[in-house]
């Protein structure tokens, strides 16, 4: 059976740790598609089309991968996308509680999608895009929190 | 001596989490107050009013229970209705360290009243306002979710 | 409806801590019967005749508290004690997460009763009965940690 | 590229919330070797020959499954198995943090086996066999908790 | 080797948890420095110079405390104050897990600088500035949270 | 003043996580004694003597360091070595909760010991002596755990 995973997310940037969650459900699943999520109530550092952008440019020339915007409930583009999986990266206990929350809420609504947890490395472990955020608005450099683009 | 306790939540919307919690609540104590919160500083998806009309739908016919609105402190609210108690439900670690913090707070402004925590049920783990509020913001079907009103 | 209540424990020994928890499930409750188990797995300091004794002292003369031994299952326990509640102490995050466990599955063996959970107050959070046990064995003095018998 | 999963633990025993991360499994990766350690230093309820037998009935018909006895490292059976992902079930917070540990430690010394996470269904997060070995030591019906066998 | 910490937060406003914090550091550091945020981007209930001007009054006469509002990141002010260590106070799981990712996430960013974790004492650990704001709001009595003013 | 930390353990072995723990520390306090736990009830891989001289040879040469068996209380270990401080370092939630417990216990028994928490780096934070002897007892190769020994 095919395998397509959604990762949803605000990747507000996306960031080292996002990258490498890819990386590893690219051994998982057959293709994997990137959902950027557009939360109207919420303001962002970036745009939604910024931020779409710039994950197509970490992974242009890898056909299972598509970065598409989505609005709404989390599993009506899982449905429209044809998801069997969605997967997203584990850091810390209170991400394990409010993903674990979020799964069982989705599972409800849409039974057919299972979602599946991967590990963040212990050396990006603290990297989250709240901090990239913090760095970015007074002026820092983010480099180490952030994907290389490919020339 | 008879035991009066305040539930206490913003209840925006109330779950069939917190109709649980008030059914089990019932079968402890004699009398139960359901203070629906007035929070100036933050939006809500339904007005006061419609908050604690939609909770006496529930249980009306229960002279147990009343529904009330309030502004300010939970333990000033506690004193004028009398409590002897407050209950609250717990659901995850997240739940439990602010509920802990919550308690003792309120516990050294009014010594009289004790917190009393009682379990979600595992299946309904996982419901909340804000799962119910995304999903009523999409558009999306929050009936799993809610309360059955009595004709 | 009259309201029983079983506070299952090992107590060994029993700690200002439960004490405390025995005092406010007091206010709750029409009669508490603290269960003593007998754990025939695990060594204990003092026996289980010792702990019961212990426990008596400090109650004596309250005639809503029973205290008595039991081997097997807690649920087994409760049937034969007609109890209509269990109530137990929280202290932790890692204790909230072992007694939801225990109380979900119990509740699915047992479902008339509901388990009831109580805060310790904060500045007793940190008296368990291992730390009591550590400082008795070490030959140090634990009784800023236990109840004063009365005389 | 095929993926082979090993899911390795005690099982003892091997309950309704391992069979369903099992199904789970099963719709992820081509393969499953499910992995009954033999662990000298503790003692079991059931003998490894009787864990693995019981699970072989659950799933017998099933190409995709293995079931093997192992000892020493998880890693080294890993290797031994050709697999590229490890997988387990997460239920609690104190899970989470114990696996993650595992699951990092584990990474170091076998870089090229992934450790994936499925969720315990929230009626089954109670579920261990902590408590059902507790109920089968004190001669209780442990049904609910364990998989049917297929006749 | 002379050592300089830095205790960061917004103190909006200082509370009794947060003086003992400073004292427990004035036994570990030769010299202390409060750096008071600046957020923009957050409402705070007191100016930064009534946060200021109500800690200089706490310590005031102890040479080896500084008081200064700060802008942007933390890191960078650290380095400015010739930071060897920054101080942060921990009073539950959910502190424990934000403040490790930004100890780790400052660590990368600065590595001479170390942060150095003191705990509230359990009286005081469920203190928090969120729930004094809300008492002084609500027009309540927070002295019992509150530091004492030396006259 | 002079402070004099002791940093309290089994250090059965003692790991990467642990030298880095104590080079930090270095940075903190005047003196560090280690202080290697003789725990009668629990088996140890490495006798106390193994451990005490391998903590030693790491050390060798720095007269700030030194490493010391004791039985019993580890506040009175403090108070005969005139301890200012007591040192942990926090790798996860389940460590800070159980440390807090011990640390305001300890305070009780002995209030003029403060204790001070230093955190494992992220790439260490996996690295426990519990991994360490599983993967001795399995014949495996644990020198990515362990400190170099200074010829």
């Amino acid at each position: 059976m095919k395998t397509t995973a959604v990762f949803p997310g605000s990747f507000d940037p996306f960031t080292l740790g996002h990258q490498a969650i890819v990386e590893k459900a690219l051994l998982l699943f057959d293709e994997l598609a990137i959902a950027v999520g557009v939360n109207a109530g919420k303001q962002s550092l970036f745009t939604v089309d910024e931020r779409v952008q710039s994950i197509k440019d970490v992974f242009k020339g890898d056909a299972r991968v598509r970065v598409e915007p989505y609005e709404g409930l989390t599993v009506d583009y899982c449905k429209k996308a044809g998801a069997t999986h969605m997967v997203r990266g584990l850091r810390t206990v209170a991400d394990f509680e409010q993903e674990r929350l979020m799964a069982q809420a989705n599972k409800l609504m849409l039974p057919s999608v299972e979602t599946v947890f991967l590990l963040a490395s212990p050396e990006q472990t603290f990297i989250s895009s709240t901090v990239v955020r913090d760095v970015l608005k007074s002026g820092g450099d983010a480099s180490n929190f952030l994907p290389e683009i490919k020339p």
